[in-house]
């Protein structure tokens, strides 16, 4: 997906967020603010949203010296989630379609994010998400919530890449992985995380705060964007991407920048911003499961 | 008060939103948001927001090369405003506090605005401001509902100088000098517009179509800015604001470039941005009425 002008001012108010968040000065946010109205004109709107991430967290890292400025956050969202974990679990075990439920919970967790809206109202999200009356809306718009063809090819699909996305969440996505460890047997499971800071994404550090570690092989983008800009990414993980059966991708970032690749990758996310909203013709805090390209 | 470091984003947002409306692809809308962009490090965050307001309506109208874009939806509040007017007069004409109905009137129709919401929920918005429940929340926060002291100092003054704001609005702004030359004579009313196009602010012409040059005299601030800024405004406007008694000044634009002035100006309207809400602590969508300054 493209960026959209309506982004460039999203773009200053997360670069003036951040940089609150890492204890800036107002001085200093103004200098930042104006790092990044210098390099707005030489951006162009043919690049994705991620990539122009890089240009405004970079900044604030630049220009704060904070390299991981949520740090502190994403550790607390590791531990919220983890104190979660047992009652996830139970949810999923006393479910008529485990599957369906670890699917759900998986994009219940996309509701940790730090990058848009400062919220942390997972208990409430998971409740509406698992809701009788949330499943039968899912099931109506099928082209937004594609469980069937989801399950599919989980099915037929021996190499699984889940691209992961904020910490916290990825506690959520470990329920997953143990799911489908438990359903089918000889899946090979690789989650990615990102390899440098960016935002609350998710880095190795992360991946083994929350365990993922113990059922899936951990590697990184090798970038520090919030999303996969595949010609950047290191050689290992375009490797592991072209060679999976199966591509899951967390997040709403890891769509913004993989959605125009011709690979077939299902989306498991939800809208959290107007463009992306409209872009999918759907409703800000819309659950989302898009299985979109071409069939590996 | 001084443009806030959120005011940028949103500078943005409305420059976006204002080439769309003047009918600007893609491609000149990206060149707008780039000529904003490089504007901005020079850029002072000591200025009012109206005066940033110059670069960003300025900068649409010269790369789209329509001068008033929002001509139309003037002449459209307008007409509005002027259906709306003998119903107006009637609830003014039978209301136990005739000048505190004007008063609130003229605060209501502020909500005609295009630079920040997109509405027109006039009925509503009046039903709301004349509600007992609502004229109680007013009374109690004395503070930013100043009437008592509104009242006084419009009986001891007998040159009046009113600053407008919107097209439509300005029919509210009638109906409170009518009622005020109706309750007190012998005052002299000076009802001041924009010299130049600038959002939906109201010129000479609206002053003229609505009415308002049969009970006051119609000058104009000589700027083309959403708001008063003094050092630039025409020398005859200077005059007129020096010598006035009692300044009413309508609207968010002219509070934000007014109120670091030393002279008493008695402010009515709505607080429609976060940042005027913080200033003033109090919440979006509060009826503001405030006298501020020195006595004159």
């Amino acid at each position: 997906m493209k960026a959209y002008l309506e982004c460039i001012p999203c773009f200053f108010k997360q670069a003036i967020e951040t940089a609150r968040f890492a204890g800036a000065s107002r001085k200093t946010q103004k200098k930042i603010v104006d790092r990044i109205a210098k390099a707005i004109p030489g951006v162009s709107l043919n690049i994705s949203p991620p990539e122009m991430g890089e240009l405004i967290y970079g900044t604030v890292s630049k220009v704060t010296g904070k390299r991981d400025p949520f740090r502190k956050v994403k550790d607390k969202s590791n531990k919220l989630a983890l104190e979660l974990y047992p009652d996830l679990k139970a949810k999923v075990a006393r479910s008529r379609d485990r599957l369906l439920t670890a699917v759900e919970l998986a994009i219940a967790g996309n509701i940790i994010d730090y990058g848009i809206e400062n919220t942390l109202n997972v208990g409430e999200e998971i409740k509406r998400i698992l809701s009788a009356e949330h499943r039968a809306i899912k099931k109506e718009r099928k082209r937004l919530f594609n469980y069937p063809k989801f399950k599919r090819l989980l099915k037929k699909s021996d190499k699984l890449l889940i691209i992961g996305d904020n910490a916290g969440e990825i506690v959520f996505d470990r329920i997953l992985i143990e799911e489908i460890m438990d359903l089918y047997s000889g899946k090979e499971i690789t989650y990615a995380v990102k390899e440098k800071p960016i935002i609350n994404d998710a880095l190795m550090k992360d991946a083994r705060q929350c365990g993922i570690d113990r059922s899936a092989k951990v590697v990184s983008t090798g970038l520090g964007i919030p999303g996969v800009v595949l010609k950047s990414c290191s050689k290992d993980f375009v490797r592991i991407f072209r060679r999976a059966d199966m591509i899951i991708s967390k997040g709403q970032g890891n769509f913004e920048s993989l959605s125009e690749q011709k690979r077939e990758v299902c989306y498991l996310f939800m809208a959290k911003c107007p463009v992306v909203a409209s872009e999918l013709r759907c409703d800000m805090g819309d659950v989302i499961l898009l299985c979109q390209g071409r069939e590996g």
